[in-house]
């Protein structure tokens, strides 16, 4: 029987990062990692695949590095763990392993509409295959209505629009698209930069069924609107793909993914679980967490390919750090916004700082740039930030990140030592964050009296 | 007699921002701001005025954010400080202050080479007048020469050049420009970019003397090397503009600057000092550091101003956080370098990751990027870190920096929670600094054994 004293199940970003650390903490270690695609596709380009990219062939994540890493690749099904002597069973074959780590991924949620399964509607499914499918049927596409107004509902919607020609709609459920993940004000600018640019929204209303004769021809709503559809593609989130776990008897946490502990160790001490199969805990209080996001999948395997022989990481939980962008406009989150921190029952002072992200504002690349940070009140500790701006704001928030990742306070903040440039930031005077910290220093100071 | 409760002499960038943070802490304060200069200069944008700003009038800091925030402005020379009455005379009357902030600022070093004094030579100085007649000259000059390739010299450099038909030569002490900012392989890589666009370099070498019949004519190197000039420009280092302190006796530091304690008072308990004319330690150590950078000066600007009626901050000495950016290319560093660390004692261990800066790499905007971070071997703390590539690298750097001030070590770093995007940073997988860290934590454990 082959035999590994690692097998990971699952090749996209979280099996990919646990095989890989797994190499780099046990150098000796044989490694055999399990998947079924053929191709594998980096997840958050597929997007980008239908305007910016072309083809889901530029969307690839190469096996090369597997190679590099001296990690030995089996593409086959996994079809059942036998637990009790350490077996995978794959479609192409029985696996002895010492150690498994389960990075079986998610797939697209399929909402409970009629019509769903109609000819012509579609997920952004991560599938080479499926994704040249939908990619040929657009082509040919008028109408298109994106269900979803999340971060890949309205990247998908700007990059289809690339294409030329048609007609998008947005269908989201919430008063505004990505009212999710960040306070009103942002999500407001990103819709009118959407609109800008061609993309029809249709907020605060949900999609009641999906018509058509085999194939969907309209997209009819609960405010009783009806959309004209050639094409619909269904962005509304993404379920834990955990049947082979559960099947094996592995418990499962509330959200439905992999239980694991703060090691990422499932209920069985041999078997790790990470990525977005696994139950997530937020960064704050500690309770589930329904984020999925290629970061944290990463995140997660650094944690479990180091502790497969010895527990060396804990896993503090999601802050919950991602950024999006449509056209020049990118916008970026990281921890808590102030409606969530507020609905969770924090008292919070938010502060936000607008003004350009060069000094002086006239030089090359200026983009008017605004960050919020919200802290809690009594502490000072900072729970989360946002930022709008050119593309810097994809690595803004990762400064920001940092700051929630070490608890800084806003007097932290207001000390924070920040590099400057006339080309690349803003001044050192109005740095944002720094400023938006003193702002707040000076809100508790007033209320607080 | 006028009065104001807080007196803050220096208008650029600690003035400014210690006297809006005397605002934001005491509301209540009267406060007056006195400079010399009629206009102030964005001290960093100085290189921009030649090429891609066009002018000193469009690299200004304007006066309205000291309307907005309520503080008064006396333009004249601060002549004396009367520390025992508590009366400030300048070159407009007499001022009786509560609190004073000496935000003095620094002034262009000049080097002891014959010749500096002939028509044609010039520093960058924060002064319009100055800059505009270095400007005019600059118009019908052929032959260049920037003596000193820091930032301020690299950046002069080149938008010099983009006047047009020049030949300019920039001479450098060290055997590299920006020696003592990078490790070598960071220097060397800007140096090709330069040399790409066009700028001579000369260094290992020192300008022996500058040489002219009442106007220069040429640059006259250690190596026996000749250089023709038309305008010589001095671009090597700063001095702490000192002499009011000084006369009015307040305490020097090691390296010049006004002696103050983490609080920035000086040797007056009513008197603090920030920015340039203040002598700083560093947060490596707490040695004296020579450091002079306006993102360090608007740091302690914020201590100054909120410690005015009440010592609430304190300053934990200078990371060193900068970048700077020629064509297309950045460079930022924060903390030490490997070089610099070893020569301080660290034992330390060092990786870099190179890769794009957007996934997959063929997106638009990706840059070729490298990141290294500098650890010190026994507690895994990260000392510093360095970056190139696209804009963006002026904001990692800033994230870099927060892992420095908080001290993570390698594998808090390793499970650093990123946000990415492929359209505005590298992959999760492949996230530069992240991935240094499991680089370094294995190089530990290799030699650890």
């Amino acid at each position: 029987m082959r035999k590994a004293d690692v097998v990971v199940i699952g090749g996209s970003a979280a099996g990919l990062t646990a095989a890989i650390t797994a190499r780099r903490h046990y150098p000796d270690r044989t490694i055999l990692l399990v998947r079924q695609e053929k191709q594998v596709l980096i997840p958050c380009g597929i997007p980008y695949i239908f305007g910016t990219l072309g083809s889901p062939q530029k969307n690839l994540v190469g096996d090369a590095v597997l190679e590099k890493n001296n990690i030995d690749l089996l593409i086959a099904e996994a079809k059942d763990i036998d637990r009790e002597r350490r077996v995978l069973h794959t479609s192409a074959g029985d696996v002895e392993y010492e150690r498994m780590i389960i990075a079986t991924g998610s797939r697209p949620a399929m909402p409970p509409i009629p019509g769903f399964d109609l000819d012509g509607v579609y997920t952004a499914a991560k599938d080479v295959e499926a994704l040249a499918a939908l990619q040929q049927h657009l082509k040919a596409a008028t109408d298109v209505v994106i269900v979803g107004g999340g971060f890949i509902g309205i990247e998908l919607a700007d990059e289809i629009n690339k294409i030329g020609d048609k007609n998008i709609t947005i269908v989201e459920i919430l008063p505004h698209c990505l009212a999710l993940a960040y306070d009103e004000e942002f999500c407001c600018e990103m819709e009118e930069v959407l609109k800008s640019r061609g993309v029809n929204l249709r907020t605060a209303t949900r999609v009641e069924r999906i018509a058509g004769n085999g194939r969907v021809e309209k997209v009819i709503l609960s405010d009783g609107g009806e959309i004209m559809a050639d094409v619909v593609v269904l962005g509304i989130g993404a379920v834990a793909n955990v049947d082979l776990a559960k099947a094996a008897g592995l418990r499962l946490g509330l959200t439905g993914g992999i239980a694991v502990d703060r090691t990422m160790q499932t209920s069985d001490t041999s078997i790790f679980a990470c990525g977005d199969c696994a139950e997530k805990i937020s960064f704050f209080g500690g309770g589930p967490s329904p984020l999925k996001l290629a970061s944290i999948a990463t995140l997660e395997a650094r944690i479990a390919g180091a502790n497969l022989f010895g527990l060396r990481r804990e896993n503090v939980g999601t802050v919950g750090v991602w950024s999006t962008a449509v056209g020049t406009m990118a916008l970026a989150t990281a921890g808590l916004t102030e409606g969530m921190a507020t609905k969770r029952g924090y008292d919070v002072v938010a502060a936000t700082v607008a003004g350009p992200n060069r000094h002086p504002g006239i030089m090359p690349g200026a983009a008017a740039t605004k960050v919020k940070l919200v802290f809690e009140r009594n502490s000072g500790v900072l729970l989360g930030g946002q930022v709008m701006g050119g593309p810097a704001a994809g690595e803004i928030i990762n400064a920001i990140s940092a700051c929630v990742q070490n608890r800084m306070t806003a007097e932290d903040i207001a000390m924070f030592q920040t590099g400057t440039h006339p080309a690349l930031t803003a001044s050192p005077v109005a740095y944002h964050m720094v400023n938006a910290a003193e702002m707040a220093i000076q809100r508790m100071r007033e209320r607080g009296g």
